[in-house]
């Protein structure tokens, strides 16, 4: 399988096929290709009419592109792990919660991108992106009761996954989180799969233009 | 299975799962909610903390919230209806534009919202709604030709339930489409389900605001 993704540091959408492949140990070859470049949209095009990243292709050459989309293709393909939880009725939560993500929060897609090097405490703190904040810190914590933890739903799940860049985004700007959610995120930032996803992004040296003017991490 | 939706005229995301299993044939009793009043938010809250509809209440007492993860999650229960296409790299086919309509096309969904009554031809066309609707004409032009229709992967699926809202929108703005997505979204439209949706929004009598000023259907 082939997993074509934009630059660690920004790609969002790519950084959750990414870790739960890498995760679960499934092989796969990288093609990275960066963003905002003058060539990004016909290198994305050769795999993907969607025109964006990630896109995975297939043993049998098929495109499938869509972070979430991919998760529940190899969830079917690779049933001997478990990328989804095994219970029905925790499943159908698992993509409730992945599914509200996909769609969802678009207000702290905008004002808090992800740029993983860039440490901005308080940046991006607009109501609508704080009332994303608040949402999220809240399904966290409904899920984390539930299963006990130490992931959403108990082991690393695609839940987990869909989102790790929003932990990414939490860790740049630092909005205010209750000590349950700000474990949770901690415990994903030190997941081993994550962790190999910030180190490479951090030895990026592709830059796109305004995300890093005041980047104290860089 | 209880499903909780909001006004049939407006909540593009209820009428997803709504014409799903109205064409399966799925048996639920309908609960809907009148979005924009005072009383919406806590009669949402009390069948979903997302504070959204659609919602699924399963036979256990499951909420399932969200419309993709009700369109998964009745998949994997009524295995013996093809909800997706039954050849796997079909159904990575028909996931992947489900999902990025999932999460997607934000400039249509902002200019052209769904209000089934209402008639505006050219209304919302902006090049960002323009460039959306172009994406969406190629994309289902791509799957019509690949599947030899009628529907996006032959019969009917959840890729067709995904994009039914958006053939209200383009029933109600009429963008230029080609004659291909033209003729598929009066399919679509024509669906005894889909005409069994649009029947009940247009006897509905409560309105929002601003959306019907120009109302030339009512
Ligand atoms: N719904 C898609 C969204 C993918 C997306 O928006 N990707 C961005 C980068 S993170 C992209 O490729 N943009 C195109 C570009 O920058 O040229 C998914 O989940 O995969
Ligand atoms: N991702 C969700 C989105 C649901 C959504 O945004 N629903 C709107 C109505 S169509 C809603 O309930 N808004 C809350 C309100 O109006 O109070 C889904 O697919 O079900």
């Amino acid at each position: 399988m082939k997993l074509v993704i934009g630059d660690k540091n920004y790609s969002s959408w790519s950084m959750r096929p990414w870790v739960l492949m890498t995760h679960f140990g499934l092989p796969f070859e990288e093609v990275l290709i960066e963003l905002d470049q003058p060539g990004t949209k016909d290198a994305i095009l050769a795999f993907s009419s969607s025109g964006k990243v990630p896109c995975l292709v297939t043993d049998e050459a098929v495109a499938v592109w869509d972070s979430l989309a991919i998760a529940e293709t190899l969830a079917e393909r690779f049933p001997q792990h478990a990328m989804w939880p095994r219970d029905a009725n925790v499943r159908a939560q698992a993509r409730s919660v992945s599914a509200e993500m996909h769609s969802g929060f678009g207000e702290l897609r905008t004002h808090m991108p992800m740029a993983i090097r860039t440490i901005k405490p308080g940046a991006g703190a607009t109501p609508g992106a704080l009332a994303d904040v608040a949402r999220i810190d809240a399904l966290w914590c409904a899920c984390l009761d539930a299963s006990g933890g130490p992931f959403l739903f108990g082991e690393f799940s695609i839940a987990d996954a869909m989102f790790a860049p929003v932990v990414m985004r939490f860790n740049s700007y630092q909005p205010p989180l209750s000590a349950q959610a700000a474990a949770y995120a901690q415990r994903v930032t030190a997941l081993p799969a994550v962790a190999a996803w910030i180190d490479a992004a951090r030895r990026e040296t592709h830059r796109i233009g305004h995300d890093e003017l005041d980047d104290s991490a860089a």
